[in-house]
């Protein structure tokens, strides 16, 4: 008999009860072992929920309990869930978690804890929901280099940015609707300003080059200056604008970055809307694929958390391939202002953005100019500089 | 050492040794075990080829070489393939393949002889070419019930069926300039009447389900009596044609099928186009995912199959779940009659289809009808009979 501790019943961790218990019998077949969730840590009671007897308010209960050896981290944000990690580890338990804060803060300190003590982290739910990503990118995508990741990898702001587009309100109605439906947090700032998807990328990026790199090192920029005219530029050249959370390895460094960028309607993501995510692999071998799915909610997140559970518990007697992080050095990390793409600037009047090669479109008295070649983030901070006033905004072609 | 024998050294076959190659120092470290491609089995020599000096004739020099310990099977057809793998495998040696037809055929049997034999019989490449599906369904849904694979399987047919759509060719011409383009083959039978499609579908049925149907036993109708008149009327109702792969477990029956079907653009499977495919899987837990990207191709599908060669290695000295199928029967298929779905009638002049509940449209001096209610194979057949030789068309909704 295999027991679990759930930390935190809120949305995932109830979820993950809910998955624990509602397909035990197909699991248990599965793995042809048994398992029982021991212990659910929350402050609170939930006297009318049927784990009522599971809850415990310390947390020190399960860590003592030598029976314990798979524990669920539930909790979001870093502190305490980040030391009760680090405690259960140690204490040689396994621990899965959907906390994107934790992983891409402590990822290297706590994948080498888990190494050390013969047991496993794992956090595939931490990105993409219920998407597999993380063990197809460990495991599928083994035989490939993989060269470049880029993904919508946030469902507020993608169903945000869809809703602008679809519905043709503001960013700043749209929000109060996202809030009022449950899609947004009354504090929306990880969210909008992209925080989130920047922890999400640095997790990605970490698992395609071996090095996590702080997410507050990374270029990180939101939705919250896309405006209506914005949306009807990049409808006029056949793009959507997409949130979209971007690492590429180059000649061993990284370039990874989170921006709004017009997406061609070519392009798999252009393709995603609302609250689901998507995610695009480029690899050297088998050229792009992607994966799609929920990237959040409580089932499809816990259908996460428990996948990797079932991995953890089919492989208890097997020494399993750790997963090796370092943390990126200055060195590793590729000069942002050499970063390359194709722009979009969109100029106040009929003036255009003086490009030699571009093409331009009126748009509601401005006008949008498309480079046709790549220009790097210097020489468009430059452009910019030099349109000084009469630019109205400037993007990044996916 | 690992030592990997290679059977054909067709388009796939000589993209896993280039993978295999290529990739090399990354997959041994990520291993940390070396390996070794010993032989290639051909008919033909390759005098010019780096790979020259492994070139055998005769498949018992493999057989019979003990430190060969996998096989990747890469010749196709049914025989010799079959009758190669059941012998390495009987001689403990793992299979990898990309044999679609084996698989849909001899899987059942070629499963147990792996288990018997404590080796491993892996098949990753025979569906999606590079896409991972087969591992994802195994490991990454394992905390779902999966109730229902939808996808588009086939490149060669999507690819014709999207060059109808957007270029307004017929099916003929667009098979022809495929032909030519190397997309389709010289006898095309097997893309476009459904049969690689439904080889597919059953392999991915029986992963969800353990049972194995055989792929002539399912309904399976192929695209080459699609007409630009069928793809006028899908796009008036905001419909885009595709060969889909369906297959969907209810109360322990399976209904598996291939049929060209109309699809919602608001479906994710819409959006795949030209030889591309995608799978999108419904499960009880997480909802909707989809896998995207290149269905066929020499270095994607091998891509594939080296996945299923460090899967091997890297659990060589654990017992690896094996995969457990049973051969279905009648009682484990349901009766395709009850099959529900949407419905599409085409019929001549503006004589309504006579559904009760329908949409009707004129189209070209047709009148296409979509029916609001999903309505059973008995009816819809029923229906067509009363209609005689009005009814132009009919096709299931997605």
């Amino acid at each position: 008999m295999i027991n679990i501790a759930i930390l935190g019943f809120g949305v995932v961790g109830s979820g993950t009860a809910e998955v624990l218990t509602e397909n035990k019998a197909i699991i248990e077949e599965r793995l042809g072992k048994e398992y029982n969730i021991k212990y659910i840590l929350d402050l609170r009671d939930f006297p009318d929920s049927p784990f009522a007897d599971k809850i415990v308010h310390d947390f020190n209960i399960i860590l003592n309990d030598s029976e314990v050896s798979i524990v669920a981290e539930m909790m979001g944000g870093s502190h305490p869930a980040y030391d009760f990690t680090k405690a259960a580890l140690m204490a040689g338990k396994s621990v899965v978690t959907s906390n994107k804060e934790v992983v891409s803060t402590f990822g290297v300190e706590l994948c080498a804890i888990a190494r050390e003590h013969g047991v496993r982290y794992l956090f595939e739910a931490s990105v993409g929901g219920g998407i597999p990503i993380i063990r197809p990118l460990i495991n599928d995508l083994s035989s490939n280099k993989v060269t470049k990741i880029c993904g919508i990898l946030n469902g507020t702001t993608n169903y945000i940015l869809t809703s602008m587009r679809d519905k043709g309100s503001d960013f700043s109605e749209v929000l109060a609707e996202a809030q009022k439906l449950g899609y947004a947090e009354a504090n929306p700032s990880a969210d909008v300003d992209g925080i989130d998807a920047a922890r999400k990328i640095v997790i990605l990026s970490a698992l395609a080059s071996g090095k996590l790199i702080s997410p507050k090192a990374i270029y990180t920029k939101g939705i919250t200056e896309i405006t209506l005219e914005d949306v009807a530029c990049a409808k006029e050249f056949g793009y959507t604008i997409k949130l979209i959370g971007y690492t590429e390895i180059k000649d061993g460094k990284v370039f990874a970055f989170v921006s709004p960028r017009m997406v061609p309607l070519s392009n798999p993501l252009s393709t995603i809307d609302g609250v689901f995510n998507g995610v695009l692999v480029s690899a050297n071998m088998v050229g792009e694929v992607m994966f799609y799915g929920p990237g959040a909610g409580k089932l499809p997140t816990a259908s996460a958390v428990v996948a990797d559970i079932i991995d953890i518990i089919a492989n208890m007697d097997f020494e399993a391939k750790p997963i090796v992080w370092e943390e990126a050095t200055e060195e590793d990390l590729a000069d942002f202002e050499g970063y390359e793409c194709r722009r979009m600037f969109v100029v106040e009047g009929d003036v255009p953005c003086g490009m030699p090669e571009c093409k331009t479109k009126a748009v509601n008295g401005m006008t949008a100019c498309v480079t046709d070649a790549p220009m790097s983030e210097k020489d468009a901070n430059a452009l910019l500089a030099k349109l000084s006033d009469k630019a109205v905004s400037a993007y990044r072609i996916l």
